[in-house]
C-alpha cells in the first residue's frame, strides 16, 4: 500500500509565524515539486485554530461561553470559527505552501461531504452547541483529491446530514481520517506541536521518551508521570493503532522531517 | 463536448437569505443527486462577497480606503476576505448545497493554484493594494475536481507566483474560468443577481431586452440605453463569446432555471 502521512499542526505553532514557516519548509521539501527526497508518499495536513478565532470574539463583543472550562460553539462562535478556520488559516497555510512550491487543495469536513459528524448530544444536561462528534470519513473524496498531486489542507469543521456546519476538535479529526484512511493506504499519524515529544519530566525538554508501547503507558499513568494534557494524545493514539494506523509520532512541528525519519520526537507503537 | 455551467451570483443574493435559499434550491434541482432534469452537465459557481466583509470591517474598525470610488485591498483587509468570501460564505454555500442534496466543493483561487494573478500595477499612481488580475486557470485541476461528481463553488480570492493571496472581482473570475474552460467544455456563462436581466428601463423591471446582439449593443450605448452598471458586464459578456464560451445569460438569480432554458433573462449573443 501507498504511504499516507496525516500530520495535525497544533493551534501554538500556527501562532508562531517562525515556527510555522519552518514547518511549512519541511513539509514542502517533503512533500512538494522540488521534493530532495525519494517519494515520501501522500500528504493531508490538520490544522487546529490557534488564537485568532478568540482575539476575533473578543474584538467583536462576543462572549464566549465556557461550561467546566469546556468552550460552547454557540452560532455567533461557529461564524468565527469557520470564517478563521476555514478561511484566514486554511488559506494562508496553502498560500504558504504554494509560495514553497507544494501543491495544496485546502477543505473544510463540509467540502464534498469530507467529515459528516453529528451534534454532540446533551452531557450532564450541557449542550455544547454547535460541537461535532465524527461519524464518517469519505474516503474516496479524500483519495481522489490526493491522487491529483497535491497536499489536502484540512480544517476541523464538519457536517452534518442536514448540511448544517459543525466544530470538531482537530485532533479527533486527524485521528479519524487516519483510522479511515488506512484502509486503503500505509498511515503514518503524526501530532506535531510546541513541545518536543512525550516528557517524562514536563519541565525538562530533553526528558523525551523515544518510544511507548501499552504496558509502558500504563505504567507511567500509574506513576502520574504522564502530563495530563497528553493523556487524551496518547489515548487517541493508541485508539489509531488499534484500528488500522500503521505508526503514531508525536513531536516538535519543527522538526518534522526528524520526526518522520525516527530521528527526534516520541513514537507510539503497539 | 460535454456541457458546463459557469455561474455567478451578485453579493445582493449572498446577502438575502430567502433570495439565496431560492437559488440554492433550483441549482440543487439541476445538478444535484436528485435531479429531476435529464443530466444538465457540471457546474461551477462563482460567488461575490455581499456586505459582510464590508460590515466585519466597521466593526473591528478597519477603514476601507476608497480612491477614487474604488476600494483599496490593504493587508487588514485581505484578512478580513479571505475570511468572509473563502471561510464563511464558501463553507455557508457548500452547506446550503449539501443540504440539498447537491454535492459541492468549496475552494479559493490558492487552492491547488487554481487561479493565478499577479498584483495590480499602479494605475495613475495608485495602488489598489492586494488587488490580483488574472493570469491563468487550471484547467486540468478544475475538470479533475468536476469529474468527481460534485459542483465547485470558488470565492474571488486568487494566488501569485510567489504564494501571496490576492483579492480579485468575482464577475472577472467568472468570465475567466469561463473562457479558459471552453478549450474542454461546451461553457455557458451566467450572470444571476438581483434584476430580471438587461433593462431597456432601468426603473422598469418588464423592460427586459430578451436578447442582445454586438449591433444592438453599439446602438443601445450610443442611445445611453444601457445602463452604466451593467456595461462592464456586457463588455465581459461579448469578450467571453469571442473567447470560446458558447452563450452568455444574465438574469435574476431565483429564476436560475429559467435562465438556463432561455426562458427569462437576457441572452448575450454573437
Amino acid at each position: 500500500m501507498e504511504q499516507l502521512y496525516i500530520i495535525k499542526i497544533g493551534g501554538n505553532i500556527i501562532d508562531d509565524s517562525i515556527k510555522l514557516a519552518a514547518f511549512i519548509k519541511q513539509f514542502s521539501e517533503l512533500f512538494g515539486e522540488n521534493s530532495q527526497h525519494p517519494f515520501m508518499g501522500r500528504a493531508l495536513l490538520v490544522h487546529g485554530g490557534g488564537k485568532l478565532a478568540t482575539k476575533l470574539s473578543k474584538e467583536l463583543n462576543i462572549e464566549q461561553q465556557l461550561i467546566d472550562g469546556r468552550r460552547i460553539t454557540d452560532s455567533e462562535t461557529l461564524k468565527i470559527v469557520t470564517m478563521v478556520y476555514a478561511g484566514y488559516i486554511n488559506k494562508n497555510i496553502v498560500a504558504l505552501l504554494q509560495a514553497n512550491n507544494c501543491n495544496a487543495i485546502g477543505i473544510s469536513g463540509a467540502d464534498g461531504n469530507a467529515i459528516k459528524a453529528h451534534k454532540r448530544p446533551l452531557k450532564n444536561g450541557i449542550d455544547y452547541g454547535f460541537v461535532g462528534d465524527v461519524d464518517e470519513v469519505n474516503i474516496s473524496f479524500i483519495q481522489n483529491l490526493l491522487q491529483q498531486k497535491t497536499s489536502i489542507v484540512l480544517a476541523p469543521i464538519t457536517i452534518n446530514d442536514k448540511g448544517q456546519l459543525l466544530n470538531t476538535n482537530a485532533d479527533t479529526i486527524a485521528q479519524e481520517v487516519a483510522k479511515a484512511m488506512s484502509t486503503l493506504y500505509n498511515v503514518t499519524l503524526i501530532y506535531s506541536f510546541e513541545k518536543p515529544g512525550v516528557l517524562l519530566d514536563v519541565t525538562n525538554e530533553s526528558s523525551v521518551i523515544k518510544s511507548i508501547h501499552p504496558e509502558l503507558y500504563a505504567q507511567l499513568k500509574e506513576e502520574k508521570k504522564i502530563f495530563e494534557g497528553m493523556i487524551p494524545k496518547l489515548d487517541n493514539a493508541f485508539e489509531a493503532l488499534q484500528n488500522g494506523v500503521n505508526k503514531v509520532i508525536i513531536g516538535k512541528a519543527e522538526e518534522l522531517k526528524n520526526l518522520i525519519e525516527e530521528k527526534s520526537g516520541t513514537s507510539i507503537i503497539q
